[in-house]
């Protein structure tokens, strides 16, 4: 199964804390695929970014608040603070995944702790690069941030995710099914547990 | 507990199904809500159908078909046939609230049923009024659907939905907090269930 995900998008990091457990629990293995809502699905949707939708926005704002009251988070980013340029982590992401495919997902996790909780900006490829895993040397990482290859990877993946139909982060794809939120984690679980339906 | 829904949303169909059994065993009643979101809310949000989204109407279809699967339902309604134009709907009921409310619910029922799983357009005043629950005269019905009140009525209710944030159908308000979606209904439950956090 996939899970896509949006480093800028706060449910698409709660869902990264449970996507590997919930899978496991059942006998799966999860790829991680990182995508641009921002840059490029919201174009295509005809929609301006979600925090400022009326109504919806405000939705956000109350969810995110009760998901971090319920499960006992302490962030220092708020999904009103300012947004990163997410662009240098989906880079040295796709590049990492394309050459050291062990490593993407440490390096996607070390980006989601260090933007969400401890609530450092990631737009800069150093700030990126200095999340290199054990394994992989910050300096190959920055050059692989700025060279021409991750861009064109990058470019790819987030083509390939709106191919498969995904359009927000968090989705999960699984038997040729997609679930997207957080919420509907639940309705996923039943789906891995009973082997669909 | 308050549920908001619209009468064409399938979604809100799935959770009118749902919401009063799983607010009884929690011993909470439920206040029914119908509003216009085609009418009034997408106005607001600057967004348009849900449908006709690229990406995200295509999810929706997947979603309907696949909920639709595991409840075992049977519809003579998808999500692609036309829809009806709901304020002859949403008049009856609100009307029916005002004037006879503990008939409100079951003429809610009837509406939904008619709708999704008889698949007939309800349009028409006649169509709703001919839905009218026993202690409700047609007759009676179908005058206060061509009346000046039940509009009246219809927009204050929109208005009063929108002002508590509702955006989408279904939602449900209880203890000052909103649960979008029929996703939602596994957070709603543990909330129900341990009374908040």
């Amino acid at each position: 199964m996939q899970f896509h995900f949006d480093f800028i998008s706060p449910f698409g990091y709660f869902a990264s804390l449970r996507i590997d457990a919930l899978a496991a629990q059942y006998g799966r293995e999860v790829e991680w695929r990182s995508m641009l809502l921002g840059v490029s699905v919201l174009k295509v949707m005809g929609m301006k970014p979600l925090m400022e939708t009326p109504l919806k926005g405000d939705y956000l704002r109350r969810e995110f608040a009760r998901y971090v009251r319920r499960r006992g988070l302490v962030l220092r980013r708020g999904v009103d603070d300012p947004v990163m340029d997410p662009r240098s982590s989906g880079r040295a992401f796709h590049w990492t995944l394309a050459h050291q495919p062990q490593l993407a997902k440490p390096l996607a996790r070390a980006i989601f702790h260090r933007y969400w909780v401890v609530g450092e900006d990631l737009s800069s490829p150093e700030s990126v690069a200095a999340l290199a895993p054990p394994g992989l040397e910050s300096d190959a990482l920055l050059a692989a941030i700025r060279g021409e290859e991750s861009g064109r990877l990058l470019r790819a993946a987030v083509e390939q995710s709106m191919q498969q139909g995904v359009f927000g982060s968090p989705t999960v794809a699984v038997d040729g099914e997609l679930f997207f939120g957080v919420e509907s984690f639940a309705t996923l679980e039943e789906w891995l547990s009973c082997g669909g339906w």
